[in-house]
């Protein structure tokens, strides 16, 4: 049997969503409490600090579900570039099916909150952190050195994704990402 | 003597500088007047729709800018990775001196704004487009070939520069900056 969602889960992912489609400050509590069906009172029973908490919360949410995607992608990757590509394919292929509309949900909070709010400039931070971390492990097992090497390649995947996610919003093609994911493989190889 | 601006360039600059702090929902009609110093009637005399349209004017104007500072750093530039490198370094040094605070003005209008603003997605979508054509004229300068393969590389250099004002800005650090104008130089050169 699936597992029954609570009213506070339903929240967080309809925030992410709405974030990613419009931006932190362009989603109200309202359209959140609207699109999760919880009950007006529920907000500030589960969120106390109000949407700025239910934002952290969503943050690390989102964070962690990409971060694994990530994880899946490399685990069975021959290669560095084998396994940028597939990360790359496997957001441009989720991206694509939300027809170019819902973005990074971390970025589009990022953009709006750092530094302004040191609680989401925080969350979104160590959420960056956590998935260059993850793509170091993976060059390392990979055979990419020296650690530093490494490094720089977790990080430019990293930002070629994100940047990925805002041309290819643009374009409505999911060209960028296959792009983003050649240049970190090049990183990868001549660091 | 230094042209006086009007009030009219005065909100749109305004404007531009707010939307890169904390993007265009969180950034209110008020805020521009005050951070203008202009007068409150002004507002729907220059811009009769409205913060829409005010954006609209101020992508096309940042977007030009940002166009004409690529233009400069390549025009010098013995090499497309050189001209990578200096692109990145210019937007590294400028968002570095805004405190790692005020990220790309098109970017922040974009992920707010496409697809559900038709007027918006458009003027974002041609800075993007425009910013890649221009890098491409300079690729086809500068030696690389086939011209498939400037494309790439400009499309590459745009994503790998709005992918670094992510990270840098989480970062507070320009490495993301040195790291994109590498990954689009190896782009130039394996295209």
């Amino acid at each position: 049997m699936p597992r029954i969602s609570t009213a506070r889960e339903r929240m967080v992912v309809a925030a992410t969503r709405l974030f990613q489609r419009r931006g932190y400050h362009g989603t109200g509590v309202a359209e959140i409490l609207s699109e999760s069906s919880a009950p007006k009172g529920s907000f500030y029973h589960h969120f106390p600090d109000g949407k700025e908490e239910l934002a952290a919360v969503a943050v690390a949410a989102a964070g962690l579900e990409i971060g694994r995607l990530i994880d899946s992608c490399f685990a069975d990757a021959t290669s560095f570039a084998d396994g940028a590509k597939r990360a790359a394919d496997a957001i441009g292929e989720w991206f694509e099916g939300t027809g170019y509309s819902e973005g990074c949900p971390i970025t589009a909070v990022h953009l709006e909150m750092t530094p302004r709010s040191g609680r989401l400039a925080d969350a979104t931070a160590q959420v960056f952190a956590d998935w260059c971390s993850r793509v170091a492990v993976h060059a390392v097992r990979l055979g990419v050195v020296p650690d530093r090497a490494a490094d720089d390649s977790a990080l430019g995947l990293v930002l070629a994704l994100e940047g990925a996610w805002v041309l290819s919003r643009a374009q409505r093609s999911r060209r960028p990402f296959m792009l983003a994911a050649t240049m970190a493989a090049t990183l990868a190889v001549s660091g």
